[in-house]
């Protein structure tokens, strides 16, 4: 069946990918590469919007819920632009019949968040729909932010180049897990939480410290193996990325084997992907280090002139592989 | 059952109002009045910042389609700020299974909206549900403008005072009834197509015009009697309504006869209400009805110094009644 869409269109790979830009991004006329942000020019200065629908399952999982996510998420799509966010607006579709209870938590936590990243929800709204019309509660949330001045690049990754360094600020695959758990029908239980954060604070601090940052983008449906696909892609260039330094907690890479996951394509809500020239990354690599969302940043790999388009991921015992962008339905309704 | 939300919560009448201003508005810290679009302080000028979902039942009807309403409706909300409509955000969730040729029109749709508004859509999101786990498409538009010098207190009211007229720009229901008729279940069918469309060329109209304009709302879910009873508690003052002056189309007018609608608590999606002075009331009436959307423009009551805090209706025999702020489930998922 080519003629609906299915859940694969939905999973951050190539699908996905394809029905953005084939039905939307060229009906709306968008201009590529397509970004987590649009930039804006106005008035002399660069703005970042962003948008994202979430419809995560279970709402409630270790280490968050729906409106976390929905915080974080657009927080972190301006701050990977290079954008310093300030407005948040946030929309509600609830099912009839759903406990005000767990919306006052939910929109609790929306508001805590807020105030931890320095950002204002300032508009909104609210639809209701029949029962079973809708899974309990969806939230779209939106940005507002203004890109600080010379990070305009940031997001299009322009000024990649072959030697440049790849880093993450920490552990990939805990969200996806930690939700998995939550739903608790996949046969076993954890104590993995979600790492949903705003990124927002961190990434400030390059501000002013750091000026050879070519590309930044968080690492969220269809993980780092996305990501990276995306820019060896966008850029012509080859990525070669060392497999035994990429950070994954032992119990996510524990379930990773038994459940048949890649750590690399899972979802993240808190773990960002920098791109930086060799000389500047070990700065930045300290940086990241004295911020307690990034203990666990690492040097992962670099851009190359060889294999162009291609991701090339080399293991501890010499081997390399090609790591492909994800497609099919890893692991549906993650965010 | 007031512990959990019903569907009168998304009715955009008062128990929407206790819901959004309890839990969200509370919680979020948002300034009061609420209105459609935050306006925001930046740089020296002010941006105005909107958000709605749409979850319309069903997705295509006469005059439109659920893009249509996504595009028009945060134009609208822009626009009735006193903004011009710059950036607009679209972010769909979708149900596994729907056409992908119905998703091409509706974002065919979309597009061409947004050139005759003269407003770009530059950044947007895709989830795609299980089966069943939501109805179809529900699709959720942010926008972003900028808040014409002199116009920054029109959302708010703030210049409302006694003796000021009520304006109208057409004929009230038309949008509310073409949807019902589309869904095939009430009995009746009818050439009645909505009346959405975007308001931020017929406003602009005003830019340099006008200077007396103190007041404008779009007059969606609620419809009129909403959004004038919003007035007259924001202002405490009395509003007078001529009912006879108020256009209603005559085949809106038998229908709503005939299911026991009030046409001035439907929704509409191309109508609006504007408050000025007396003095500048004719010359925005000429203006409203040199344009296209404006043809059947009235003047439809005044707001007194009387019934502070009332909205009364005067029939054509003599007869006063007050017109409430509507309650309860008038029509669901009408956008």
């Amino acid at each position: 069946m080519s003629d609906v869409v299915s859940l694969n269109h939905g999973s951050g790979g190539s699908q996905m990918r394809n029905l953005i830009e084939n039905i939307f991004a060229g009906k709306f006329g968008m201009s590529k590469p397509l970004t987590d942000s649009a930039l804006l020019e106005n008035e002399g200065y660069t703005m970042a919007f962003s948008t994202d629908s979430y419809v995560v399952d279970p709402l409630f999982f270790p280490g968050g819920n729906i409106g976390k996510l929905a915080l974080c998420g657009t927080v972190n799509d301006l701050a990977v632009s290079g954008a310093i966010p300030l407005w948040i607006s946030a929309s509600f579709i609830i099912e009839e019949g759903f406990p005000l209870e767990d919306l006052e938590r939910i929109a609790d936590t929306m508001a805590s968040e807020a105030i931890k990243a320095g950002v204002k929800i300032v508009t909104g709204d609210t639809k209701v729909v029949s029962k079973g019309k809708c899974d309990k509660l969806f939230i779209t949330t939106a940005g507002v932010g203004i890109v600080k001045s010379g990070f305009e690049h940031i997001s299009k990754g322009s000024m990649i180049k072959p030697g440049d360094k790849l880093i993450i600020n920490g552990s990939l695959g805990n969200h996806a897990i930690a939700v998995l758990g939550a739903r608790n029908n996949l046969g076993f239980s954890s104590k993995i939480e979600s790492d949903c954060a705003s990124l927002n604070h961190i990434i400030q601090n390059f501000f002013g410290e750091c000026s050879e940052i070519h590309f930044m983008r968080d690492l969220t449906r269809g993980g780092l193996a996305a990501v990276l696909n995306e820019v060896a892609e966008m850029t012509s260039l080859g990525i070669s990325v060392q497999e035994e330094s990429i950070p994954v907690d032992e119990p996510v890479k524990g379930l990773c084997e038994m459940l048949g996951f890649n750590p690399l394509s899972l979802a993240n809500e808190g773990k960002f992907l920098l791109i930086s020239s060799g000389d500047e990354s070990f700065k930045i690599l300290d940086i990241l280090r004295s911020h307690p969302l990034g203990k666990n940043a690492a040097i992962i790999g670099e851009i190359t002139d060889e294999h162009e388009g291609y991701v090339v991921l080399k293991t501890a015992t010499g081997g390399k592989r090609i790591l492909e962008m994800p497609s099919g339905i890893d692991l549906p309704r993650i965010c």
